[in-house]
């Protein structure tokens, strides 16, 4: 147990983050575990919250994939899936936008108020705030994310509300397409001039050994980061993740963090200590 | 094949509804078969746009028992009703708002974003727009409407956006509630001073003899309205929508409109002509 | 007579219309027998009434040659012109003065608050709006205008006023000056920003043969007007038009529409149907 | 001559005043031969643009009788009186609408564009600024002020334009009416909470012997003027003079000034000097 | 040492004590001996700083004793008191206004700006911030403050500044007076709607037995506070800390702090923390 | 005794000068034996607010040097020069900034307040409006300034505040330098956009002869001041006010005036005359 004057200089120690980091917009691709286990979902919800009154402007971007699996399950739909990519025929595109638009997106919302924040839940198709074109007709109603109308964001955020979005977008004949959650959030990072973008998983960052949890890479260049995608040494799962941070860092965005939604508190370490959790990736 | 004189003499005749209308706001609840039927679909949406452009503040409401109908069929899960209410346990509750906010939702909104608008999808756990309380133990997860936080759709409005409201709430809990579409467009409509409520339905208003679909009465009083409901002479799908109408006029509302959505431009045939069809209420 | 579904679905095919023309200006020079005939011109403002209504913010410019020569005759001055241009010596500016700022162009003001509008009759002599200067001496008091100080206009319309402008200028000395009150339209809607200038006239546009009135020709390009104005083909009366065109399409005004004003709902035939009338003269 | 430092030692006294009088608005009325003269009319213009310009929101009301006699008189149209006010009949209202908005007004808004201001000529039918009532069928087109709808005075003053009115009302069927100037004025500043109400006369005030140009009175109660109407001591031009500053006064205008505006820099005089000209009327 | 997770804890539980102050305002007063070690002095203003960011309006009140003291030295003036008030001729009174306004003012302004805030220094004679009353002749330049005038103190938070006030007021002949910074501050708390009044002192709250600095009283309310002023309990230095309580708690502050400025972090030990230090005074 | 008309006539005269003038900044540095006689202290503040009132934004900035001279006497502290500066060590500095921000500065902000306008005093320490860098070892804390943070001045004047500003700068360190006072308020004319930089001194401007008082230069360019300043012809107390002067005209500064402030109405007789008094400084 701590003493109430050691609880005070830890508040005080966040003094020069705060000052650094005020009025700048983050990011906050939320997935993984972290959106499966209450106690950790209010846990990250809370720490947003605190970002947010302390002057950061956050956006949180979720997918939903287990949500997806459990719908198509009880449905009798077939989960299948082509270079680790869900096919999405259009059976399996209504579920994806039910579960996620519905569900999951409701739950993060519903979770914001309850710890006594404003939320607006968002489609992509809502105010055609992800624009994605279809990316080949066999992987079906799969989209890449080509154009965001960030407009309806900055209208929430001025008037306090937190965004959460869901990996949904629109076409261009405002049909649903399903898209890859961390590559729409590194889209939405780098059209509203955020500063960091913040991807919660459910590894601790980019790992030297993809074998080896605890080989986590704390700090990752541009040009390294790019080497581990042209050397195929990154993980299928990562490599959406590596590509949507290398577009942010290319696209103005000063730092790409991956950590492990998991730990407690993974955000405030992340951004109010010295140590950090997880990967930072910068330009250079 | 009318003239272009002729043509132009009807968009003339308009002036004085503009002039009269512009600047109030009319929450517009949109159900039945309009919301089956993708032409019709289509053609609410355009009214609702003609409406916005010229100066009219347009809220949309909308529920969706047959799409939530269809999900359950699909799920296997017995839909049970009881005095015409849909028995809400947990399991059909998650069908229901993933078919409202997650379907019919967002199917509404890439309406508006085809013919040109620009809408944004909000669920009644949004910013806690709709807060409801549990009506029974049997009913389950069925709420009545106790509060509007309207907030949300003024900073919409404001911003030039429709909103697109789905008949779910939210309890002190923050847990989703299955509330009746009506009931709650009259909430909103009592909640940010409309002047109209206008319930589009599947017939042609409220009918003197409810087994004769053209005894339309065109014009209803509060009073009177009060006595069919009282007589027990409202059919039972009428009873929330009497109700709602009877609680937004005396919350200040001008008129409440029960209109056929089936009927091509019934909103602008009620709003911009003389005739006007359906039943009319006001509350003298 | 039309039934009230024909009616609204004419409503309904306004929306492309109001869609594309919402948030401009037109400058609509009004002129001619609309201006004599009483019902022609409630008629004419309230279509501008309406257009000013659904988005589109109108500026009306006005001459008034027959008010002028009315007047003229009473106080027994002799009308002299010269190569078509009134010879405007002192006697006569204090009556041209008179008769448009004092007159017609009140007359005007009367007849939007009458439909009700709120509009503001304005002098070119008002806040400098219209700066000329003197042709020649042989003229007199007639002017080319050479600056537009259009900040009381926008004032105006941003109060929500429709500016009704007389074809009176200032010269250096703040002393009037006559000018073309269809050169004042064009220069004032290339001042302003104006998408289109509409000149409502007698004639049903530009004719081929300008004795045969139903030699209309529906579209002009800039080339080939200037040809017609070169050739010498113009009529007299048609060549300020011409000209006021030219420069107003070379100033970044999109379209000049020449319409007959003596048509009922001429302006709303022209923007909101498919068929328009008279001739619309466009870059290229 | 006066030299640099007594010049400056004026300037310097008129601290007090500016401060006293900063943000308040004063209504002008203009009349008598400090129309006729040029060289009057330059200084008069000139010392509102100096009020107006130390932060005192000015408004200037006009009539113009010399002008209109001028104009029937060419006309060879009769002017005919009756208990001295001009019978109108609709001839004669068209002449006086265009000699006041045409003529005289223009001139006043050249004047003060002339001087480096900004001004806007209005008519009281320029958004029904003066709305007026017939007096009586013999008097023809002749009318008492009832309503001022003071919104087009607001946006020009805020826009930093100092509007020029003259004494044409409208009526409910927005047709012309010839109003008293002195009355106009009064009910101008009555509705736009102006603190004084000047009017310039051809004489030193109110006199307390008619016959003796000297003997004017220069301080009157509310009570006082109210007594000089109702013992008939009153002339018969100061009576809608008397009766405007009592109407004034009686709806929170702070004073009331009747100054000579034949005496060079009077508004000064009045508003800046301990000396003061005229007569000045307050409540009490 | 704590490690990172326990760190982010500490954070995390800041949330509830941000959402509850936010948007509020707060009054503290400087003094004591946190005046005099640079160090206490430098982690004042960081508290005061933290508190600014995360939302809560800061305004710094502060009077600075033992600065006059060490000028009067120098200066070889005699420091005088009547019943524990300075005595303050004209002489000191110079002193006085140097010490506060010229010296111990700017030291704190520039402790902000070191911290990377931004602060104006104000003494109670800009803009007539604080007004007072001479008290008696005896006493000399002493007032009681009895008006604020809170303008400026808007002015700077509006925009984003800290106003640093010393406790010098004005009287009515804008001549420099002595008030007490306590009074002062609840006079400004008073004025500015704060919710909490905080005075940093040497000891540890309101003593139960005044020998004994451990007898803390943890929570008095308004009666309990007359009490001890009234029963003569009160120690003189304390007497216009419980009277500056008393009036700020009569005038809406929602609670006063009397806290031990020695203690590290002692702002945020009582704002951020479920133990509190010192005495917290609330109306009941 | 001047009569009232002549009284009003030159008010009348002052329009073109204040048409000029309007909306523009003046920085007047306040210094020389004005700041010592409280009856020209009275008259350079009542020109000042005068000029506030004809809407120029005035900035006042003032040294001290007698002051402080006072006060190092009191202490017994020696004043030590060095080619006209003060040596200042940090117990001299204590003092300077003493007896500027705690008693000059406020005695003028008294006045202003005194003489019915709004003014805030701040030292170059208050937001880092000053920042300096130390000139020399040998002189001790004496700086030049390098930059000025202009927003707090911004701010104040938005707000209808004078600021008043005293030649205090700050360092990196947030230490407190000396800083010569017309250079401070030629680095604040150029950083805030002023028109006109003015110095109030105690002798009749430039002279050409520096021991000719009646030598006056009234016009001097850029260049000639440039020369004076190479040639050694300028007095050493004329070498900052001559370089002070040269950098703001450099930096935009249309006109630096040099007057003597001990003249009654000198600002007035310079600003809004003919005659002009002193020396005028324009770029050629």
């Amino acid at each position: 147990m701590i003493d109430p004057q050691a609880h005070a200089e830890i508040l005080n120690q966040a003094l020069p983050y705060i000052q650094a980091f005020r009025g700048q917009t983050f990011v906050v691709k939320y997935g993984g575990s972290a959106m499966k286990d209450p106690h950790l979902m209010e846990g990250v919800i809370r720490n947003v919250l605190l970002l947010d009154l302390v002057g950061i402007r956050c956006i949180l971007v979720h997918g939903g994939g287990p949500e997806i699996d459990t719908w198509l399950g009880k449905l009798g739909l077939e989960k299948k899936t082509l270079n680790g990519l869900r096919v999405t025929d259009q059976a399996t595109m209504d579920v994806v936008e039910m579960a996620l638009a519905g569900r999951a997106n409701k739950a993060l919302v519903a979770e914001v108020q309850k710890a006594g924040g404003k939320a607006i839940g968002l489609s992509g198709r809502d105010a055609d705030l992800l624009v994605a074109d279809q990316i080949s007709e066999e992987l079906g109603r799969v989209g890449n994310v080509t154009k965001v109308n960030a407009e309806v964001l900055m209208v929430a955020t001025s008037a306090g509300f937190i965004p959460v979005v869901c990996s949904v977008a629109t076409d261009a004949k405002k049909q649903a397409l399903n898209v890859n959650a961390d590559s729409a959030a590194a889209a939405i990072a780098s059209s509203v001039g955020a500063s960091k973008l913040i991807l919660l998983t459910d590894t601790n960052g980019v790992l030297s050994d993809k074998d080896d949890a605890h080989s986590t890479i704390s700090q990752l260049t541009h040009a390294e980061a790019r080497g581990m995608l042209d050397s195929g040494k990154a993980d299928r799962g990562m490599i959406p993740k590596l590509e949507g941070a290398l577009f942010a860092l290319e696209s103005g965005v000063d730092s790409v963090h991956m950590i492990n939604g998991g730990v407690p508190n993974a955000l405030l370490i992340e951004v109010f200590t010295h140590s950090g959790i997880g990967t930072m990736m910068t330009r250079s």
